[in-house]
């Protein structure tokens, strides 16, 4: 295992320490339980909104934490659910009164653990809103959920209600608009190599030197298919039919498209797949409005991609046109 | 070789056209000659600034092309040098009448092709600046170049000119800009792996599963030494020492960090590695005015990083913090 860290033990603890040192003006980190909040929380009469999951998949959550997108995450170890204490605390931080939205995706362990820090929460008097994302539609069960895995559309959503409660939005608007983002939002994956945990020390799987592995989990789940090879043109087609055909998508549906890599892919290659989406749903009459291309729910050094296509109306544009300014996500401000 | 491409001879214009169709609003490229130009060029009355090199650097040069960085950018094959006419070109789309700043990496091909296209340009009535930039600490002479090759700087300096002619400033101004940061940036790199040139189809150097190398070139270029695995920090306080040493910087001095992934590396670690840096420049009393901790300037797949510091007074951290909007770096707007 190549790996830039001390001890693997330690890899979680340390990286969020050094987010804290880049970014003061935006978030502070704290341990014990250990979570991730905006440096200026609570900010009274706001809704709050916190997610939170696994670590290895940076920028998100720790990294969305800031003005307009999250105020609060709570990372767990290395694809591993983060502890109900976790989202407590969290969620006690970063309440200013006008109630919590929790943004959850649907792993067994995350929903579980959310669901118990909001009844606690919410027996101490804290309003809280949950939304489970599952947008994956690789496969219908998955190694570690019940129903479809929660992938891409988690980043839009909660650039999203990050929007909508910097705005004034009061929690059930918010909740609302995480709902049209769920229902409106589907996601794939593939990977040419595996990644390694840490703490296992070894590649969560393994891929032969010709194969790659379509429809692939943000852990390393097995996805629909192995397959030799394929050009990046074909690869693309695959998946972003399978994506299209699902909701499905409709001529004239406008879309804000993430073309995200898993972590170990170069922005040359991203860029050209994109590209090649944009071929594909122009062919469609499907109309990209906006578009992400990068690194923004990773799996640790994975070499592969993920199409997400979100479909938006004005509200959820100008929702994500807004200013955000964390450490993964930002512009107007 | 595993890489998301179609034809590897393809790769280059593939991308570009990507990143043209993801960005439409900041810049466009061109081919035959090959560009990437502000979609607002030329802008009359304003200094441009252009730089180029190699393809496999992602997001530089072309993914800095916007508003208050560089005008245009001349990519080349992958790790190979853009050709004069490819600068010409770009100089001419971009020259507003208040002349041109070449910012060019201090390689042999880069600095021989741009100077060849300013000789051109300048007959033509173009008043054309160079800087050279040749911060890497690593090694005295190296493979593709006499004298230190040029990194990480490279991008710094472009936006703090960038800004500096978005303001207003002249020609002389700009190119001082440039040179102050030449003077005042030092970097060095690393590796845990290799990377592949998709034309040459297997990995252009090889190190053992126990190996690393400190001092690594973007284009994958022997370092200082090979040595067995160390931990982050270990590695973090040979590279800062080194860097430090070099200027060297002193007690009090404000630096610009850069915290660099080479394209493979996860962000996970990007910022654990950003925590040790912080550490060990404020043990030497050294101040981190302003950082960055990402892929900037990439070798393809390759797994490492590099760390840049450079020195800044008010008036450099004032051009830093003006707004950019550029696909691979954004503030402000």
């Amino acid at each position: 295992m190549k790996k830039l860290l001390n001890n693997p033990d330690d890899a979680v603890r340390e990286s969020l320490q050094g987010l804290a040192a880049a970014h003061p003006d935006l978030l502070a980190v704290y341990f014990n339980p250990t979570y991730v909040v905006r440096s200026d929380a609570p900010v009274q009469g706001k809704v709050a909104v916190i997610s939170g999951g696994g670590s290895g998949h940076e920028p998100m959550h720790g990294g969305f934490v800031g003005k307009g997108m999250l105020d609060a995450a709570c990372p767990g170890d290395v694809f591993t659910s983060p502890t109900p204490d976790q989202m407590e605390a969290a969620t006690k931080a970063a309440d200013g009164g006008a109630g919590v939205l929790h943004i959850v995706k649907n792993y067994t362990g995350d929903v579980m653990n959310f669901e118990m820090a909001a009844e606690i929460c919410q027996t101490e008097g804290i309003s809280v809103e949950a939304v489970v994302v599952d947008d994956d539609v690789a496969v219908k069960d998955s190694l570690y959920t019940s129903g479809r895995r929660g992938v891409g559309t988690t980043v839009l959503m909660e650039k999203i209600c990050g929007a909508a409660a910097e705005r004034g939005n009061d929690l059930a608007t918010v909740a609302g608009f995480a709902r049209q983002c769920r229902e409106s939002g589907r996601s794939m994956g593939m990977a040419l190599t595996s990644c390694t945990v840490p703490a296992a020390g070894k590649p969560t799987f393994d891929l032969g030197p010709d194969e790659i592995e379509l429809g692939i989990g943000i852990h390393g789940e097995p996805g629909r298919e192995r397959s030799t090879s394929k050009s990046a043109r074909e690869i693309v087609e695959l998946m972003a039919e399978a994506v299209l055909e699902d909701l499905p998508y409709q001529k004239g549906d406008r879309v804000i498209a993430m073309l995200n890599g898993m972590g170990g892919t170069p922005l040359m290659e991203l860029y050209l797949l994109y590209g090649e989406l944009e071929r594909v749903t122009s062919a469609r009459g499907i109309v990209i409005a906006r578009n992400l291309v990068g690194n923004y729910i990773t799996s640790l050094e994975m070499q592969g991609f993920s199409i997400t296509l979100l479909r938006v109306d004005d509200t959820l544009l100008q929702l994500w046109d807004a200013p955000v300014i964390t450490p993964g996500l930002r512009w107007g401000g």
